[in-house]
C-alpha cells in the first residue's frame, strides 16, 4: 500500500496523536541533519477507544537511535498492543539499533500510523511490508503534507538527488541589497539576522559567491548568541558545510571563513592557479575541480546534485549577491525565496536583488506564489516560491 | 477652550455616537471635495441617561448643506435638548444655510461633542464661542485622531498651506515599475487597480510627471466600471484636477488626458515655447508658468503651496515614475507611500522604484514606519509613511 491509494478514514484521535508526532519531530529540527527529521508516539487505547500516550520519541542526532527506537524504550511494555503513530515510514535497513520496523513489530505494537512512507525509491514501502508480514495493521497518509514540510531538502535528494535551495536575501522597501559602493551592515534589525541563524541552522550547507566573500568576508557560521534557542548550545556542535564558488579561486587566504570551526568547500573550475589551491588548502580549504561552461562559469545544476551525492546536502541556504542569486533564479534552481525587507529606501543607484540579464519582456517576468508575509522586529519576512521551480509534490 | 486643554471625561456612550459620526462622515469621502468629510449625528438622553440617535447627517458635495443641517432636518423637533455628536467643529460663516453653529443653537441643542476643532487657525474656536455663548454645553477630543484621519489633506491645506502628498507606486517584489523598454502594463491585477482608481477618486488632484505622459499616456482620470462603489456614478461627475510637470512644454498635442473629462494643469516654466503653449491651450490644457531653479527644474515645495492656495487641494495623488518620485521623497515632500507590490521579479535591468541621486552612504537612507500590509487580489499593498514628512499632530 501507499499514501496515495489509501482510503483509510483516519480519526479525531489519529490526527491527534500524529499531530503531537510532528510536534516531537520538529524538536530536532537543527540537530538531525543530513538524516530527516521524525517524531513517534505510542498510544494505547482501552475498551471505550479511548487513547493514552504511554511513549514519545523524536529523532535527535544521526548515529543516535531514530524516533521509534526513543519510543518504544519509553513505552516499555505498555506497547504490547499498542498504536504506534510515526511520521516517516520506519526503516527496514539495519543500523545501529536494528531496523525499527522490526524494532516495532517485536515489542508487538498491533498497528503503525504513517505519515508518509520513504521518499527513497529504493526502500520505500520495505518498512510497511516487514510491518505486515508481522501482522501488524498499517495505515498511512495522515497529515502527509505537514509531516513532507518537516523535510523539504531530505526529500528532495532522496527523490531527485537534489537539495531544497533556499536562497535568502536582506533589502530595502525598494529592492536594493546595498549601497553602490557595497556598504550593507546593517540593513535589517536584529530579529531578522536571528531569523537567518535558524535558517543557517536547519540547512546541510551554505552557498555564497567569491565575490560576496571578498565583499563582505562573511563568517557564514552559527553562533549561539544569536541563535535565541534553548538547545543553542547543541546545536552550533554542527556548522553547516559552507560551499564557495568561485571559479577561479580568488578566495582571500584570510578569509574569516576559513579559520571558523567546520568546513569551507571551494568550488572551482580548471582555470584556477594549482598555486593559489596549495596555498588554500593550507589555509584550511577544501577544493574541488567541475567542468567550467561556455563563459567560465561552474554548472549549477551539477553543483547541486553533486552537494546532494557527496556531501548529503537536504537544505541548502544561499547567501550571495545579485548575480549567483540571479543566475540560479534564471535556471529555475531556486524552491524557496525568503525576503527580509526593511522599511528603508536605498535609491536607484543602490545594488540590486538579482541580475536577471535575459529578462526585458514583461512576459519573462519571474512570477511567484507568496506563501508567508510577517512582521520579525521593525522589518519583514517574505516567504516565497518561483513558479517554476516548486517542490515536487511526491 | 480647545481639544488640547479638555479634561472632559467622555462616557461609553459618546464614544459610541461620535464612532457613529465618523462612519457617517466616511460617506463623502468621494465627493465632499475641496469641503471636508464631516458627519453627525443627534441623540436624546432619556431621564435614566439612555440615548437614542433621532438624526443623522453627513456632507456630501461643496455647495449642499452641510452634515449638522442634515441631521438636524431628520431630527426636527426632536433636536430641542438633545446632544450633537459632530466630528468637526460646526462653521460660523455665513454659507447657504447660515452658520452651522447658530442652527444648532436655534434647535435648542443643549449639548455638542466635538471630535476635533476647526484646523483653520483663522477661524478655529469661533463655532465653539458662538454655542457657547447661546449656552449650549460644548465638549471637544473625541476620538479626535479617527476624526483627523478623514481629512488629513483637509487639515495641511489649513494648517501649512500645502496639500497631503500620497505618493502610489506599483513594483514587482524587487522593486522594479517596469522593463527597461518601459513596459510596464500590468504588472499589478485588476483588484489592485480598482484600489488605485479609489485614491483617485478621493484626491483633489493628480500630478504626474510630462516622461510618465509621453510613456503611458495615462489618461489620469476615474471610470465608474473600475471603482467598484455603489455610487460610482455620482463619484465620476468630480474629475480630479489633471497637474502635469512639464518645464519644457513636451506633452504631445494628442496626450488621452486632454480629451477627457475634467480639467488639465500643465505647470511649466519660462523655458517653454509660445506657440506649444497656445497649441496646448487650443487642445484643452490650461498652462501655469513656475519659475525654475537652477536646473531648470520646477521647485516643488512652492508649486505644491500654489495648488493648496489656488486650487484648493487637499489630497494630492502623485502618479508617476522614479525621478519626480525621487525629487519629491528626497524633497521630504511625501507624507505617504503607497506601493502595490506584485509577486513577480522583474531582475536588475528593469526600471527603478525611486531614483535618489545624492544616496551613496547607508546613513543617508531613507527611513520609513510601515503603518499597514495587506493582501490585494494576487499583490499586496504596502502604506508608508518616511520618517521626515510626518503630517503635524496639530
Amino acid at each position: 500500500m501507499d499514501a496515495e491509494s489509501s482510503h483509510t478514514q483516519f480519526t479525531l484521535y489519529d490526527h491527534q496523536y500524529m499531530a503531537r508526532a510532528i510536534q516531537l519531530a520538529k524538536q530536532g529540527l537543527y540537530t538531525t541533519d543530513p538524516n530527516p527529521r521524525v517524531g513517534c508516539v505510542i498510544v494505547r487505547y482501552d475498551e471505550c477507544k479511548q487513547g493514552r500516550i504511554v511513549g514519545e520519541g523524536f529523532h535527535v542526532r544521526a548515529g543516535e537511535p531514530h524516533a521509534e527506537i526513543h519510543a518504544l524504550k519509553s513505552a516499555g511494555e505498555l506497547a504490547n498492543g499498542a498504536t504506534a503513530y510515526v511520521t516517516l515510514e520506519p526503516c527496514s535497513h539495519t543500523g545501529r539499533t536494528g531496523p525499527c520496523a522490526v524494532a516495532l513489530a517485536e515489542a508487538k505494537v498491533t498497528r503503525v500510523v504513517l505519515a508518509m512512507v520513504d521518499p527513497n525509491p529504493l526502500v520505500s514501502g520495505q518498512g510497511i511490508k516487514l510491518l505486515e508480514a508481522s501482522g501488524v495493521v498499517v495505515e498511512a497518509g495522515l497529515l502527509e503534507s505537514d509531516a513532507r514540510a518537516l523535510n523539504p531538502g531530505f526529500i528532495l535528494r532522496m527523490q531527485h538527488q537534489r537539495p531544497f535551495v533556499r536562497l535568502k536575501m536582506a533589502m530595502s522597501l525598494d529592492g536594493r541589497t546595498a549601497m553602490g559602493s557595497g556598504e550593507s551592515q546593517w540593513i535589517t534589525g536584529p530579529e531578522a539576522r536571528t531569523q537567518v541563524q535558524r535558517l543557517r541552522a536547519r540547512s546541510s550547507a551554505i552557498l555564497s559567491g567569491v565575490e560576496s566573500l571578498i565583499m563582505d568576508d562573511s563568517r557564514l557560521t552559527l553562533r549561539a548568541d544569536q541563535l535565541a534557542l534553548a538547545n543553542a548550545d547543541e546545536v552550533v556542535k554542527r556548522q553547516p558545510l559552507r560551499v564557495i564558488l568561485d571559479s577561479r579561486l580568488r578566495l582571500p587566504l584570510a578569509a574569516a571563513c576559513l579559520r571558523e570551526p567546520g568546513r569551507t568547500l571551494v568550488v572551482t573550475t580548471e582555470q584556477h592557479s594549482e598555486e593559489k589551491r596549495r596555498e588554500l588548502e593550507a589555509a584550511g580549504a577544501e577544493i574541488i575541480v567541475f567542468p567550467a561552461d561556455q563563459a567560465g562559469r561552474i554548472a549549477l545544476a551539477d553543483m547541486l546534485r553533486w552537494l546532494a551525492d557527496n556531501e548529503q546536502v537536504n537544505e541548502l541556504l544561499v547567501e550571495t549577491g545579485a548575480t549567483l542569486a540571479g543566475a540560479l533564479l534564471d535556471a529555475n534552481l531556486v524552491n524557496e525565496l525568503q525576503l527580509f525587507v526593511a522599511p528603508t529606501l536605498l535609491g536607484g543607484e543602490a545594488r540590486p536583488l538579482f541580475a536577471l540579464p535575459g529578462l526585458t519582456r514583461m512576459a519573462d517576468q519571474k512570477r511567484l506564489t507568496i506563501k508567508e508575509m510577517c512582521a520579525v522586529g521593525g522589518d519583514w519576512r517574505i516567504i516565497a516560491e518561483p513558479y517554476l521551480a516548486k517542490p515536487c509534490a511526491d
